[in-house]
């Protein structure tokens, strides 16, 4: 076991510790420790991996901070994004401090916690822009940002050690649909003071120039509803982006249509934003789906879910033709308001094909802009903050190394820029040329499936692979106590394993070989019940991979009567 | 029972039928028939969707080939990719008649039909360009083009109802690396005699301009080798794209490296491009790779598989560490010349993630063209060739729908315009000024597994989709005859379920429900087995449902005593 207090450092060192869980499955998750206290940045989850069968979610692992509870100060939130913000019920299931973030984060934050029944359990505190937050040894102001959830924060993190900067997920919007573009004064006012470290968004860092304003897509999306003035119009994007949906429901207005929404997480976005003031819904807008049909199609909008390609969303089921109140009709224009998260580009590939199969036309041309930050951008905060250290972080592995390009680009110096991997003490100082990563502590992936924290494990999963592949043959034996006699079986039963063309001689033949292992066992006077099974296992398993060139699981069950 | 004979027409219509199975699974697979002839172009297999858990290949169900086999005059065959040729050895079990292709596509056709010691028993032809094939009422002729492998070919399909031109898949170059450029003046010459239909190649209709030729790739992997002097290379691509293998090949040399070759599919295509003179490798260049340490790094060059993510490819095994022969080291340089598949996407990601975790620098910029048209070859082509009819192909539904775009876009009539589904039946002649969909053969993509071909069907494919989502529960019950007691049992077993926490407890007390179960049974006198086997699964499945939210497959066995 590794030792999970880290030492209090004699010396005045901040230590930065990613607590994220795997390599490739990046939760947002930071620890900061100054002597006696720890505050924390982010609460993220992620989505299982291909190979992480039946699994919901994957939560971090946070051993670390249940082992360090009494020296936790705070939990500071970015943005209400679910990387940022979807493990707090799971976590705060096992520890127990206050949580900072903007108005629209904590509401989000509040939907979740009332789900879990948390809502009395939890402290919670809404920060405003410029505010100012005491939390042990630390001092934590948060800072305007933009990024495609309104109401994002960059970080500055006051230690004894130094001022860290830490940028959030964000772009630079200089024409932002809803409040200010981001501070970039403050992130100038806090460089020149010195910053110690600089950790910011990478996810863009491969991507040459700015990343547009989210007004650019408010213009295509007028000019769409211009265009197809004769159609029903149906807009999928993320339900997360109010501003988005904003300026849907600003075009479907100028041009004389209801708007309908449709899928659960839209829904609960619509009505978390209007009530907290971040989306402006004009009167007699909004209908019903029930409603849609008092109204002509030239005359409505849908907003939906489902621009992933999720399977079990809205316009999944509008292309399979399985929805039950919205029927793809030829002459429909279906915008795509959205980029394919990696991953999920065939998914939304297979439902564009069915939507177009099914007479629609298909728009996502300039229709979606990220909400992260490009080279440029990440060159411009690098600019105004001067780091003394660069810690890149979000993104993938090959984003943390382009934005260490970038870093080194723009001089500075290779033994200054740190990538950390999960579980890393990184231990720095305004006092040092140096920052060193001086241990590691426990981290990991929690699987989550259904209400099941963590019973779901490596076997469990290795189990779901290998019958997802070629399934399961069972065998079952009744043996007598006494004398090990056979007295029924052995009986086969398979499923997810040949079904059709011959498989009756091929269970046959299976019994066969069977008869021939059990009959040898007991010439051999063998009754141990874990030869038997071993036995059996092998034979069975050789006699199905030379007929079919198929492993299927063997599972022998012996009962004893 | 849909009826598998077409009407033999008595006007002289030509008829077009794509077999290709289902909608999302495009095999190339056509049928054209004329009175008493069938030909065939192509003979391709697909790979199966995600959730085809544990298929290994799809291939076309040939149902409407084998009840016409009398009139089958042939299979003309495009090009040498999986997806033009693969089905070949499992259609030919079932029909026959002689294959027509040129040298390398013959020669990958041998390499198939040999590995399934059908080398013997099938006839093949191999045809030069501008060759002519007489086959019942058709002749086809066999034309230049270029694509991502050479010996490509279009073809032009001369019947008594007009000219059809099938491109295959193509692009322009006007460069090849190896042999002629497509050959523009034929297509220019056909379309003057009048082109009943053109059906071209449209998986890149989305994209505007021209793709780039081969020979670009070929300057960047200089540069490639110029600017990375110092370390060692290693290039993954496509085993099938040989003029890009022999592109990396002429670099190395040029550069004085050692060429080793990994992962046998690019092995297989060396050693056969290199039989039939379609590859030229520098002597001594080669080495195996038990040589590489007799040469310091600088003057090694790996030609790899894998450039798509494939998890047993010899890529994947380096990026995981798991490569017997090759460890990746900080300083190597590794190149994608390649472009991920659609679906692909997140597998090559992870990969690169990794070899840029174990410190290797990768580099994917500008190192792969496409093989297909882009929109202004495609609009050359169609103002070569100026057919009546223009028939999309190749490409998902949104590629086809493209390329009809692109037609109206040049003046094609829309009802000119047709986008075929499977089984379609498409007549057409020169006398007509409309083509007609006069009927709907069966169709259909069957899944190929192990060595079972066919037997894996939809009840076990959505057996194994349960079981991957939350695994399997056996109860063994154990049963005497005459009475119904039970002797032993109800035992339970699970297998991809809870395995870790609390899983003792869930499990006895599902033996408390079964146990309740058993007894209300036998109080109410049930003795039917289905009976029984009904109640264990309700009642053991709401309970596992009520307590964990997930509904893995129940799965009751009785032995009788």
């Amino acid at each position: 076991m590794k030792k999970n207090k880290t030492e209090q450092s004699a010396s005045n060192h901040l230590k930065i510790i990613p607590l994220g869980g795997l390599e490739q499955i990046g939760m947002n998750i930071t620890a900061f420790e100054y002597e006696d206290s720890i505050i924390v940045v982010d609460c993220g989850l992620s989505f299982p991996e291909d190979d992480m069968l039946g699994v919901d979610l994957v939560i971090p692992d946070i051993t670390y901070l249940k082992d360090n509870a009494d020296r936790l100060k705070g939990f500071f939130i970015t943005h209400g994004h679910e990387d940022h913000i979807g493990a707090i019920p799971y976590v705060f299931k096992e520890i127990s401090c206050p949580i900072y973030s903007t108005k629209l984060t904590n509401g989000l934050i509040e939907h979740k916690l009332e789900e879990h029944k948390m809502l009395t359990s939890v402290k919670r505190k809404v920060v405003k822009y410029g505010q100012h937050i005491n939390a042990g040894q630390f001092r934590v102001e948060f800072i305007k940002t933009n990024h495609s959830i309104q109401d994002a924060a960059a970080l500055a993190i006051y230690s004894p050690a130094g001022i860290v900067v830490h940028t959030g997920d964000f772009k630079v919007d200089y024409t932002p649909v809803f409040g200010d573009a981001i501070d970039l004064q403050r992130f100038g006012e806090i460089g020149k003071k010195g910053v110690l470290a600089l950790m910011c968004d990478s996810t863009n860092a491969e991507r040459p120039g700015f990343t547009a304003s989210e007004k650019s897509v408010g213009k295509t999306i007028d000019g769409i509803f211009a265009d197809n003035s004769t159609s029903r119009i149906i807009i999928a994007t993320f339900a997360s982006n109010v501003d988005r949906v904003q300026q849907i429901i600003n075009s479907a207005d100028k041009y004389g249509r209801k708007v309908c929404v449709e899928g659960r997480s839209m829904v609960n976005t619509i009505k978390t934003a209007s009530e907290l003031g971040y989306l402006h819904v004009p009167d007699n807008t909004l209908i019903d789906i029930d409603e849609m049909k008092a109204y002509p199609d030239e005359k409505t909008a849908i907003i939906t879910t489902g621009s992933q390609g999720e399977s079990m969303a809205a316009l999944s089921r509008m292309a399979s033709g399985t929805h039950k109140k919205i029927q793809i009709k030829p002459g429909d224009t279906i915008v795509f308001s959205s980029h394919p998260i990696p991953g999920n580009e065939k998914a939304v590939s297979n439902i564009i094909n069915s939507l177009i199969n099914r007479g629609a036309n298909v728009i996502m041309q300039d229709v979606h802009v990220s909400g992260h930050a490009c080279e440029e951008e990440i060159k411009l905060i690098y600019s105004l903050v001067r780091p003394k250290f660069a810690i890149p972080v979000h993104g993938e592995v090959k984003h943390l190394y382009a934005q260490a390009q970038i870093a080194e680009s723009l001089g500075w110096d290779t033994n200054h820029i740190k990538i950390l991997r999960s579980g890393d003490v990184l231990e720095l100082s305004n006092d040092d040329e140096e920052a060193k990563i001086t241990g590691h502590v426990h981290t990991g992936a929690i699987m989550v499936d259904g209400i099941g924290v963590g019973d779901v494990g490596n076997i469990v999963i290795r189990d779901r692979q290998k019958l997802a592949e070629d399934g399961i043959i069972i065998v079952v034996l009744t043996i007598a106590g006494g004398t090990g006699e056979v007295l029924a079986g052995p009986d086969i039963v398979s499923r997810g394993f040949v079904y059709v063309r011959d498989s009756e001689d091929l269970m046959e033949s299976a019994r066969a070989v069977l008869n021939d292992t059990m009959d040898s066992l007991s010439q051999n006077n063998i009754t141990d019940w874990n030869k038997i099974k071993q036995e059996i296992k092998d034979n069975l398993g050789d006699f199905v991979w030379h007929e079919t060139q198929r492993r299927p699981m063997i599972m022998p069950i012996i009962m004893e009567v």
